[in-house]
């Protein structure tokens, strides 16, 4: 339904006839729960996402893979069928909260052991909040490789969360970035002394789609063809005067970006899955790991084409904008002609302001408004450094570099196997009075540990993220933070040191918005506050595939004793090699 | 020790002495066996074997990884840390023949189950006979990746084994084809419809270096360094006047070769650990998975250097000729000065009588002549074609596509886990009276079963392999067959349909050599017989590493109910997940 293929006007009302059956299905639908059932092969394919050809991971051969639809309150059951030949898998739910269902939140050493080739494992977890959610590998750099895919949950209608908006149409959008190198060649580099970073993205994808310039130096012979229809531009078609809600997902591995529809302003409604006090933008900043939705009304001139536009911010862009484009029903023109204007360039993407401005004014509707406890029972100050190990690139948080241990805490937690990880906790805070966060660090040597951070059940956890000037001088980057299990109030943002004596006094208690990623700016920090109410162990961690390879999150636990008996099928690796079905 | 380095004769001088106490310390260490501990780490790193930078699997940062020295009756054990991110592994040790110990053959879905990523897995083996053996990956396509290396077996003096003939010093010669793509990108190639063929090796490799012309059309910018001392030529030293023996194994994926020393004449000795009736030849021919030594003496005029080169054969070649050089010591040239000749470029590559009178030369050494049994027990003729399954190519025996179960044979049967594989025996024979093996099939589907043989205790069984027409009119390929837990006595070779009323009294009864590797050829059939003596469950494979992928193996089993109780390290997969230690 989000896009209508390239063509003359046929398909296009084709289109419209079964966007109107479309939509009134999703309103019977959404009467009354049910489980949704998929049955999944994940397996490597050759796919030329962006004209190139390129192995990836596939879910029943596509890649992204299948939208999951559904209605709040349906239960979700995947099986997933490993058909990968020598590689384990693991598949996570970002942004849902895994509430009773602990061991399905798809976090390989966190939650579950890997599903082995050949291996059948089953997802069963309830979407318990309408908004847009997606799913994707969390083992190794699965994700990178193409294991990902949309989540849409509808609200039910009249219910406690109904839209406090109203729309005629939607559109799905998933953002990514995209290399032509294989996610093991950047495992390896990362890895490597020195450091082979493979570089920025070859592409932009918009709905897994790009278009890489085939003449271009590098391009192995035969393995570029700007003709494919699996990499044609994609048309998103609208009913001219009718307002159309894009939720918009972005699940790069590296890329901030600025998404922005031509000509067409757009008011920010909702976020991870929560409504926001609407707001007007030209365009959209978003990171790895948040969902938005927009509503944007079709009421310019529907005789042309306007562009959808992908821009990479925060980090020098080396990457051509990714476009797609918006073509209304019934206007004089080919809905897959090139808009008569250049593609939206998007703002200068060092424009750190101007992103930290947008975070800013994203709060609570006020329909929606779940104000926070007024107080936290415990602060944890995290520092974010890029640092060395025996010469090796690292990320850490208070000096410590996060590594997965090879039994899944979860596991290792309800089984009594102590010696699975390390048993101290990492530290809760850092110098914060006497660290230069503009100085790249004096000593960047640091240390590896699986230890992970205990909460006391249901108590009310304070987060503050630091962000740090990085190995090489003046530079320091955006990092996307990502709670599993929970969502967080975002108490505030600053640019600059933040000083636990001064700055909790400028926290949002009012009107916070609960998110479940957030960014953390360039020499800033953001403040959130959560509550440890979900039995299990979750990981926070930043959302760019190679800086949690790097070491770059933490592992939360809380009411691990409420967690009932394991399934079995999470079990059978490390320490609990013996305990599977 | 086998290779000098590039360079003056300095270190040459350095090697020589090197040399000297290497051959004394072989000597002293063949008074007595041992216990050999190896401890590897299995990694990912981007390695330019052939000048050309792609990711490969490692053992310790190496690949080949590290020869293995030993002395017959030798224990080896090696602890296998798998330190691949998201893949498993597992390690096969080819030509040792695993008496007692079925459980280390290291054959995924076979004999045990992989390794998962952060595993620590050993493997405990006695090698029993002297000769060259190999080690290699044997999962999914992990050989071809890089993950293979050399055991050296060297004959307890004055033992039953001793050599029946003399040298002065050895080299170790390792022959390999390397492709630029991954392996997993060659998998999903092989996996598709229609088939996307790799193509032709990208370089021939000799001791792991080979020289890709880095000037060639697409090579990725940056990526190929002519430079490189990784990818320098191997020089190979000899002291003149002085016998060497060297040792010649191929792992190749793909490539049947051909292997000479310019201007030096070899006397073949040995053949898969077995020691054959001396003949001499120009060059060599090698299948992959085979092993050979020649003896070699040093009689040519040390001022100039000599190639070693190694040619495809039997397929039309379209990689370069992978060279070495053979340098005398004290010769007034530079050790790694290019000969002043062309390399060699081997036999017509189409030339199958060549080779086959090659097969059929290659007998028993007179002092080491074990007679077979006079008849056979049971005779299994296996046809090997080229297929389809859905569109999808195959390789079937007897119209029967191999596949892997996901419980592996061993630990299926000991534990009664009967559901884990097809229960019902693949067929004994074919429609031999009727087939035309000179035309493609008529029907090329087939069917995938992973069921096997199971074969009396101590039986007697022959086999015999008939090639035919692939599915391309006028095409027949070397297939190398390669079986696991035995030495096979090579009874006979043909051209043409083989006959069971005919052909058997043919057979060489008198002095056949014993191999664990056998050609056959294009449009024939080879005929072997062996005792179904070592309890265990045993693939027999062509060793060509996409081929097996496709499916052309079987499986045999013996003496499961004489196995002793199965160590928990390898279960822990499929229908044992919780089987496990």
């Amino acid at each position: 339904m989000a896009n209508s293929p390239p063509g003359t006007w046929r398909p296009l009302l084709c289109c419209l006839f079964l966007f109107l059956f479309l939509s009134l299905s999703t309103t019977a639908l959404a009467a009354r729960t049910t489980t949704r059932r998929h049955e999944w092969e994940i397996s490597y394919q050759l796919k030329s996402l962006d004209c190139v050809r390129k192995l990836s991971i596939t879910i029943n051969g596509q890649t992204p893979g299948p939208t999951i639809l559904a209605v709040q309150g349906d239960t979700i059951v995947v099986r997933v069928n490993n058909s990968l030949v020598t590689e384990n898998v693991a598949i996570h739910w970002h942004g849902i909260r895994q509430h009773g269902t602990p061991w399905a939140d798809g976090t390989e050493g966190i939650t579950q052991c890997p599903i082995l080739p050949g291996d059948v494992f089953t997802y069963t977890f309830v979407v318990d909040r309408p908004g847009m959610y997606m799913y994707h590998g969390h083992y190794g750099m699965q994700r990178s490789a193409g294991l990902n895919g949309l989540i849409v949950v509808a609200a039910m209608p009249g219910g406690l969360d109904a839209e406090p908006f109203a729309y005629d149409g939607e559109h799905n959008v998933l953002l990514n970035d995209w290399w032509h190198n294989s996610t093991y060649e950047q495992a390896a580099g990362l890895a490597s002394v020195p450091i082979r970073w493979v570089g920025e993205p070859h592409s932009l994808l918009i709905n897994g789609r790009g278009r890489f310039n085939c003449s271009a130096a590098g391009v192995e012979e035969g393995s570029c063809d700007a003709g494919l229809p699996e990499c044609a531009t994609p048309v998103f078609a609208v009913v001219p005067g009718k307002t159309y809600r894009f939720r918009i997902a972005s699940i790069t591995s590296l890329s901030a970006l600025n998404f922005e529809i031509e000509g067409h302003p757009m008011t920010v409604v909702e976020a991870d899955g929560h409504y926001v006090k609407p707001f007007v933008v030209k365009n959209l900043n978003i990171y790895s790991g948040e969902t938005y939705s927009v509503l944007m009304k079709a009421d310019q001139d529907p005789n042309r084409n306007y562009w959808l536009a992908s821009n990479v911010v925060s980090r020098k862009p080396a990457t051509p904008t990714a476009t797609a484009i918006l073509s209304y029903y019934g206007g004089h023109t080919s809905p897959r002609r090139a808009p008569p204007t250049p593609p939206p360039s998007g703002p200068l993407w060092n424009d750190t302001m101007y992103r930290f401005n947008q975070s800013v004014a994203t709060v609570a509707h006020l329909a929606d408004v779940e104000p926070p406890p007024r107080t936290a029972d415990r602060t944890i100050l995290l520092l974010n450094t890029q640092n060395k190990i025996d010469g090796h690139i690292k990320w850490a948080l208070n000096n410590v570099s996060f590594t997965l241990p090879h039994t899944p805490y979860l596991v290792a937690m309800k089984s009594g196997h102590l010696g699975a990880y390390d048993q101290r906790p990492p530290p809760e805070t850092y110098a914060h009075q006497s660290y230069d966060i503009y100085t790249k660090p004096t000593n960047p040597n640091t240390t590896a540990s699986d230890g992970l951070y205990r909460l006391r059940f249901g108590s009310v956890v304070d987060v503050v993220l630091q962000n740090a000037n990085m190995l090489d001088d003046n530079k320091s980057e955006t990092q996307p933070w990502h709670l599993h299990g929970h969502d967080f109030w975002v108490l505030g943002y600053g640019i600059g040191r933040f000083d636990p004596a001064v700055h909790p006094g400028t926290y949002n208690l009012k009107d916070p918005v609960l998110k479940n990623t957030v960014a953390l700016h360039p020499y800033g920090w953001t403040a959130l506050r959560f509550k440890a109410d979900n039995p299990g162990v979750w990981a926070f961690h930043c959302h760019i595939e190679s800086h949690f390879f790097m070491g770059m999150g933490i592992v939360f636990e809380e009411g691990i004793e409420s967690v009932p008996e394991l399934p079995k099928e999470i079990m059978g690796c490390g320490e609990t090699k013996g305990a599977g079905h």
